[in-house]
């Protein structure tokens, strides 16, 4: 049967966990379930007009328990085809389709998903990118460093500005407001970003160096364009965004905003809720990988596996790899896995976060080499020496490691503040 | 010591897994860490002006696991009160601050939420309410009855318009778009809504009844309101909104907007994502219950216990009592638990959704009184009469169960629709 409009599909990938089911045709409800609704009992005529909104499936491969795992461990992964002619060019119309009524039914996970070229090129994705992040900092031979206040609420004006100054003095190329820090008669956006980019100026004449302050957009959702250019016009050059607390669209339609020409920080506030389980939710390089590429974050944070709040290392990776990669057929339905197929989105800086200390840089750069942002707050503020030292520490981490000099080494030769950092928090290579 | 500013206090209770934890000290943790960030430290000038923004302990309730359970099994309850001068009015606000950072720390799911009077102040809550939605449709002595359109994409105007007029013929109060159904060529708002307006004229000049039809509000967030304003010009008198897509904030707004007239209802779609899970995520009756009613939501669908997509029983009468108590305590922190405080929101109707029909009718009533909306997709489409005589088997079930008549006396006597419907799918009581 010839089609008179050939469907391009998204594809979605789940992993369902069931003792008995029979996935394949649990497979084909989903595929009809979610597009048509019905089609065994369809007339032959209405098939015809009816199979390019038809979704497929594309693979079911089930997992049998081996000896000694329980029946429970029997899993599938399903991977659906939807055409995107079902749904408009949007994430929330995506997630609904595939993933909507579905998260519902039973044990299961999305865990990928792939897009058809046409969906895709409805996002422009990031404006800045890991290349236009570096332009802006002029900085493109190094991973760069970010810092994060340390206590914010209760604090006023002058007390932020001096703790900006600080951080700013220690050479760090970006400072990132704390994202419970909402707007408050305390420290407003406007005053805030006023003062503390002032501090920056400052900091600068003494560094010699550029910095990237983002600060915390928050509010009311169809507020959030105006509350942006409130703080871009009082100097704000990067904003953080709470983007799960939003959805994944309005970070869509901040970073395609001509008014709002700073790079966008996504962070991964409430995905705590989503990407843990084994059973439920969305996977971390779904969640916090490819849709906030896809919805144009410049820089996006996420729980490191070093610390406190911890994430298993191989999900650390996958997300690293949504963001970073090149390949078509990583994000493309159908794209040949080839060098040739570039994936049209620019890429993220992928910001693995929560308890880095110096000591930790050179398994950082291991895990995640030179396209990553070290990004600390307890390990800047807690130095000994204080909160500049802290930053340089962080940067004499890097540079030794640049320089491929042992840190142990580098921090004897004439480092004194890398040297008390690694006596307080040790080495971890 | 006496504060110059008495602060008044959110409260979140968390469900937190562990197998060694010390609980009171991870509740003093989460307490200072997500509010004043350190405390011990602080000099005593410092505690006297930052005791106003510090989170509380409330209540640690260990269950320590007991014989012939695993060591898994244990678990505390720990409620943290937060003063609500540190976060804006709005739920993006409070979520981040109670759940953001912490969602990512470990075993832990928020299973309650209590608000302060001055918190809860700022959400005029659901524009219509039970009473609201009663008052438009004239029907005061039973529940309401709605219907789903059976299969959308694909289908062109004509089809949809008589899929329509089939279900109103029925008897039906309420008929909502399926949540899938997007702006599409094909069936746009504007003209979808005018003619299924017009074919619920033409069907209540043969029943006599009124009908809310909730068009799909969808698109990008900040198009919103132009989006339902669109709608509402072309006759919608009622929305369907995948909430959990945008945030409780889009509804929050839509639900407060001066032009958006009509009552809102709230999709649970992507909530499978956030509450199924013990360990992680939000529970039911938060999610669905107290967020969506605080929101606005008017009408609120959830995963019925008795069909296909189930939620336990005990998570929908949570959520019942989180959409229609009036018992002020439930809502606010440190009210008292008397009959004289009330809970400032209207009530939100509940919709217990899937697999439902009406031999299920019965059941329903039991379990949600009268306050209920009877919800049904295959339950109206797939009556071996058709769909019209679906919608009446419901309505006669519906009338039967009120004049307190067994269902299948009241079926044989006269009313064959409903006699059908039991022969097809049988009673559940």
């Amino acid at each position: 049967m010839s089609l008179a409009i050939s469907p391009a599909y998204c594809v979605a990938t789940y992993r369902c966990y069931d003792e008995k089911a029979d996935f394949h045709k649990k497979a084909t409800g989903i595929a009809v379930g979610l597009t048509v609704g019905s089609w065994t009992e369809l007339p032959e005529a209405r098939k015809a007009e009816m199979e390019k909104h038809l979704g497929r499936v594309v693979g079911v491969d089930v997992h049998e328990p081996s000896a000694g795992e329980p029946a429970s461990a029997r899993y599938a992964d399903i991977r659906i085809a939807y055409p995107d002619m079902n749904f408009s060019r949007d994430i929330p119309a995506l997630l609904v389709t595939v993933f909507g009524k579905l998260s519902m039914d039973g044990r299961i996970k999305l865990i990928d998903l792939a897009f058809s070229e046409s969906f895709l090129s409805a996002f422009p994705g990031p404006r800045f990118g890991i290349e236009g992040v570096r332009n802006l900092l002029g900085v493109h031979d190094r991973p760069l460093l970010m810092s994060i206040f340390k206590s914010v609420i209760g604090h006023d004006l002058p007390a932020l500005r001096e703790q900006f100054y600080q951080q700013a003095l220690g050479g760090v190329d970006l400072i990132k407001d704390d994202e419970i820090l909402f707007e408050n008669p305390l420290t407003p956006i406007e005053k805030r970003v006023e003062l503390c980019m002032q501090a920056a100026a400052e900091a600068e004449r003494e560094t010699g160096q550029k910095l990237l302050y983002a600060a915390n957009l928050t509010g009311p959702t169809f507020g959030l364009v105006e509350q942006a250019k409130k703080a871009i016009n009082a100097g704000a050059n990067a904003l953080l965004f709470n983007v799960l607390a939003y959805g994944f669209d309005a970070l869509s339609e901040l970073s395609r905003h001509p008014d709002i020409n700073v790079p966008l920080m996504a962070h991964p506030s409430l995905a705590g809720a989503l990407y843990p389980s084994p059973y439920h939710g969305i996977a971390a390089n779904v969640l916090l990988g490819k849709l906030m590429r896809l919805a144009g974050a410049d820089l996006v944070l996420f729980p490191s596996p070093y610390g406190s709040v911890v994430m298993p290392k191989e999900e650390n990776m996958a997300i690293k790899e949504a963001l970073l990669t090149t390949e078509a057929a990583d994000y493309i339905y159908g794209a040949p896995a080839s060098s040739h197929g570039q994936v049209p989105l620019a890429a993220s800086f992928p910001v693995p976060s929560a308890g880095i200390h110096p000591g930790l840089v050179p398994l950082i750069l291991r895990d995640f080499g030179g396209q990553v942002v070290v990004n600390a707050g307890g390990g800047v503020h807690g130095h000994p020496m204080g909160a500049a030292a802290g930053g340089r520490a962080f940067r004499q981490a890097i540079d030794g490691r640049q320089a491929g000099v042992p840190l142990r080494e580098y921090a004897a030769d004439g480092h004194p503040e890398l040297q008390e950092a690694i006596d307080a928090w040790g080495i971890k290579e």
